[in-house]
């Protein structure tokens, strides 16, 4: 790392010569698979961007010319080249973020780490530039992935609309997203990709390849298929350059003074530019370049040498539901499934397998997920929409407005929903369960254990005039939770002692926390405070029975992986006061925050979320209303007397 | 109408020769003047789809084939031609909608209303007729205001990437959707329009021009500028071939006979085709063709001939804010103002002729106004972004993901919130105060009146660390309701009778029910009920003042003009709970469904959102909790003698 450490910002990139550059390179490539493979990261998209980055940081001047990323995840080699080197705690408490963080640097800009933002925010800056007199530049990257989102396209058409306005958009093309990329975009892509200047750049890449460490295979061979025509052959920029927008390209995006000279062209340039760098994700680590399902993109700890996961790991959420995902394809030809570029991390790789015809990829496109799931619907199919939690928020108006508002029987999948942690605030699945109380006719299941998701899964697809949400948690599945009785659709997970008349609590316990609404009755036990927990199954709508058997114990209290405001204990709240059950309620759920990253664990130890802490709160409940109602009595009876009990009300007069 | 009395459905038009369609074409025109002039209505976007709507029923056959409509505001002339001429009650409760409606025939497929959406749902059909091996053909209208939208980008990747599965795309491209169309795509547009065919086209337009009846003016003499070049001249496609779509255009949109050959052409391709039409908003309407802000497009009852509005109307909410963001432009250099192509319906037009370069029009793009709003704040401008309050739901995320979690200083203004009534249930703005609640940092304020309007937008824009949002209702402000005090951050708008020591209610007025709140407050006093009403002004976060002041009465009750579900009176509910201030509570509002049209006291009242029905109701709940004061006064007692009061729950063991 002789050169690598002697950078401590990316002026120090200045003095460096083009064999050092390449050393660097090279040092960076060691560095990112040997700390990855030990913290767990995300190492694909950053070893395809090593070159591209520098050449950048030598290129434009951060932080007064803004360097933006689109999906912060491929922002590792820009935290190496901005003084930060520590990779050692990398997404977990106190360490570095896995994505660009303001707060550790000011060479970070945007946090987010939904894709496709990157285009929208280039634009708002490059005005604020412009408006402001600023000659500064601002320089967006964007992965051929992210330019399948719509908010790309938005951004896009707002940016050729101003000739005049200097913006580089750097297009980091590497044919994949999570998925490879998909539709009319990705083909242009590939042509644009089969010109003149792309065979010499293949042409000098397989030079490359063998001049370089870990890399022997020849990569490029298989990238590329059709040429499409004469046409494109002489105007390789065609649908940027239809749009308005300077074409500079195809770059090979390892080649570092090919990349700066671009960018040196494009800083020139006084309008909106599209710089095309072709990219290979997981570039100079074997096992990455093999990896054809992407294993690579984002990963647990792994064996540096083999890229094998160091802990074999159980049954998780997402494969408990791939394999009935997977039975049910086999009973019901009627049963299509879509996923936004993510088909193996929702778990549809044994699906797609089986029937392909039946699973439809739409890129990173959430609102086209869910929309191209209403026309499904009202087609005659029933869409199952596999998404991560946190991404759902990108089609809450096609939820409502094209699903439910047309009663289509639309099935979404939640993955890693509720505190997801390492990943950071952009990545915890804590605002599903609120968002989706407002759409009518929606119903959602929380499962919590492997049998309730395979079985909740069953029930939400037969519902064909209404959407229906499944959303579980990230990980390990943990063991079964038997129910021990059922009150209308609710399962009762535990009873109170026997011969309580009136038990204290009621807790209602939200998917995957069962275990620990278990556990947290149990502590009141120690305390003689008896419990009833129930699983509602389906949180929304708020179960019938609930209100009556609220009714009968003294206070409720509800817990859910997922954020208080809205929640599923408002829910419940609302529900008991529309019918007049006025026993108090305590929820218990996400603080409405931002998170930082860590581990699950750590983060819900730090929101409060854990069985003593929640215990203890109870605990303080119980006694106070204890306490209030013997307060209460004492003032009814007061009241019965004509006493006055409290000072008129204090009103500020104006 | 001697033609159009004889079209029951679709079919009828088929024997039509082409004098006749000609003949039902002009009836349409005359039609939809004369009925939409006394009802209100969408005028502008009808009549540019007369001879367009007529070809597609003559080509295709609904309801087997899907005739799909974007931004159903363009469907009148489809309505006609499907057995629906009664017109008296456009959009009045029990009238026709003003958007399809699948209630009133199966010829209907979207009713949603919000653009960009028809792509998406034509891809999902289309899969669906693939996958069950049907024939039906699926035919999309969109228009090229619609086009700027990222799920029509969406859409479009994934209909390019499927060669051979058929899909007509009908671009009804007037070059406005609410505003010009903007952007990289306009142009192209343009330029497409630049070709040998579209000046055979304009030929053909100019001549039929002086035939037709109500039209003098030679339309398009005006429509296009620049030609870009050589290539597009011979390959006008572009853009959309670049994407692997056919092209077929441009074709004069209202000659019948060449759009019916057009679309012949288009039904035998066995894959997705464009057919580019050019059509004029406002087409054979004077007024309406010399509108320049685009008033016709959507229209309060006016005089026929004139084109004038028959009420004069008083200040409405959004001229309030109109006034004022133009004195806060003049005052502060950094305010900007975005709009997603609706520059004068949100009320910016002062803005954008004093300040012109200040405010940008992003096109039917929501997504990209909030991320280009975080980037413009991240450069040191504050934005404000005027949107209906239904249309921020497509903004979701980037409120969150982008302007949030950045602590952007961006102001959303929000008009047309709550219960709008005519536009039906895609309209209504009754989802922000429930969404935007789970968004850390961010601050709503609901204006009760035009002073609060003015008050509260300059106190949202001295917000420089979190999103802020101000949200009021459509049309007329009512007179300004002035506070008699204030407690916290609230005003109090009237205070109980005096020497009240613990008045019954405490009612939290929202926004602009302020008048109905102490209407309900009169009605309460009526029946000797004394009562607090406040309005919060800023109603998140819960004013800190809040919970004490609730303590300090016997019932809480919430008015808000939003739907119930997550909205105010369940934050305010949180707050008391999370204070363990268990005074009983009751919520009131839009009940979480999705709401017939008609007009705005129609379904207030049908909804229970009237002051007599909420004093009814409060009437009760008092009580009521009077009657189970002295109950639980009597358990305690029992309680402390040792009695059960109650038997144990029934928990029905599996």
């Amino acid at each position: 790392m002789a050169v690598l450490t002697r950078i401590n910002g990316p002026r120090d990139l200045d003095p460096l010569g083009p064999q050092q550059l390449e050393e660097l390179a090279a040092e960076i490539r060691t560095f990112l698979v040997d700390a990855v493979s030990k913290t767990g990261g995300h190492l694909g998209p950053n070893l395809g961007v090593v070159e591209l980055t520098i050449a950048l940081h030598r290129v434009f001047h951060s932080p007064q010319d803004r360097i933006l990323f689109d999906t912060g995840h491929q922002a590792y080699v820009h935290k190496l080249l901005t003084g930060r080197q520590d990779f050692t705690r990398l997404k977990s408490t106190g360490g570095l973020s896995g994505y660009p963080s303001r707060a550790e640097s000011e060479h970070d800009v945007i946090e987010n780490s939904h894709a496709s933002t990157v285009l929208g925010w280039a634009d708002g800056l490059a005005k604020a530039n412009e408006l402001l007199d600023r000659d500064d530049h601002v320089v967006a990257v964007i992965g051929d992935g992210a330019l399948t989102g719509g908010m790309a396209w938005e951004a896009l058409n707002n940016i050729a609309a101003a000739k005049d306005r200097p913006l580089v958009i750097v297009v980091n093309d590497n044919e994949w997203s999570y998925s490879p990329t998909i539709g009319g975009l990705a083909n242009h892509l590939a042509t644009l990709r089969t010109t003149d200047g792309y065979e010499q750049f293949l042409a000098r890449t397989r030079e490359l390849l063998e001049r370089t460490p870990l890399i022997g295979r020849p990569l490029y061979e298989t990238l590329h298929g059709a040429k499409k025509g004469l046409k494109d052959f002489i105007t390789p920029q065609g649908m940027f350059e239809d749009l308005g927008l300077k074409y500079v390209g195809p770059i090979d995006g390892h080649d570092i003074e090919a990349v700066e000279s671009a960018l040196q062209r494009a800083k020139r340039f006084r309008g909106p530019v599209i710089v095309h760098c072709i990219t290979e994700k997981g570039r100079g680590y074997r096992p990455a370049e093999r990896d054809e399902i992407d294993r690579f993109h984002g990963i647990a700890p792994i064996h540096p040498d083999t890229g094998l996961p160091l802990s074999a790991g159980g049954a998780d959420w997402t494969s408990v539901f791939g394999d009935e995902m997977l039975e049910l394809g086999r009973e019901r030809k009627d049963i299509v499934a879509i996923t936004a570029a993510m088909l193996h991390p929702v778990g549809l790789t044994k699906f797609a397998a089986e029937f392909p015809e039946r699973v439809y990829d739409v890129g990173i496109a959430e609102q086209h997920a869910a929309v191209s799931a209403a026309g499904l619907a009202t087609g005659g199919l029933h869409p199952v929409v596999a998404v991560y939690a946190t991404f759902l928020n990108r089609a809450f108006d096609q939820v409502l407005m094209d699903v439910a508002l047309h009663k289509c029987g639309v099935t979404f999948v939640l993955d890693r929903a509720g505190v997801t942690g390492s990943d950071g605030a952009s990545h915890n699945g804590m605002w599903d369960m609120s968002i989706l109380q407002v759409v009518p006719g929606l119903r959602i299941a929380a499962p919590r254990d492997a049998d309730q998701v395979r079985a909740q899964l069953r029930e939400a697809v037969t519902v064909e005039d209404a959407p229906t949400v499944v959303r579980y948690s990230k990980g390990a599945v943990g063991p079964a939770v038997p129910a021990v009785g059922r009150i209308g659709g609710m399962d009762v997970l535990r009873t109170p002692a026997d011969g309580t008349a009136r038990p204290d609590v009621l807790l209602v316990s939200v998917g995957a926390l069962a275990p620990m609404c278990l556990e947290i009755a149990d502590l009141l036990d120690a305390q003689g405070i008896t419990t009833t927990v129930v699983d509602p199954r389906w949180v929304k709508p708020v179960d019938e029975a609930l209100p009556g058997l609220a009714a009968r114990h003294r206070v409720v209290v509800t817990v859910e992986d997922n954020g208080r405001a809205g929640g599923v204990g408002t829910a419940i709240a609302q529900a008991l006061r529309d019918a007049e059950v006025d026993v108090p309620l305590r929820d218990f759920g996400i603080p409405q925050e931002f998170l930082s990253h860590g581990s699950r664990k750590d983060v819900m130890a730090a929101i409060g979320l854990t069985a003593p802490a929640v215990a203890r709160q109870v605990t303080g409940v119980v006694a106070t209303i204890d306490g209030r109602f013997v307060d209460e009595a004492d003032e009814a009876a007061e009241a019965a007397e004509g006493k006055t009990a409290e000072a008129a009300p204090e009103i500020a007069r104006d």
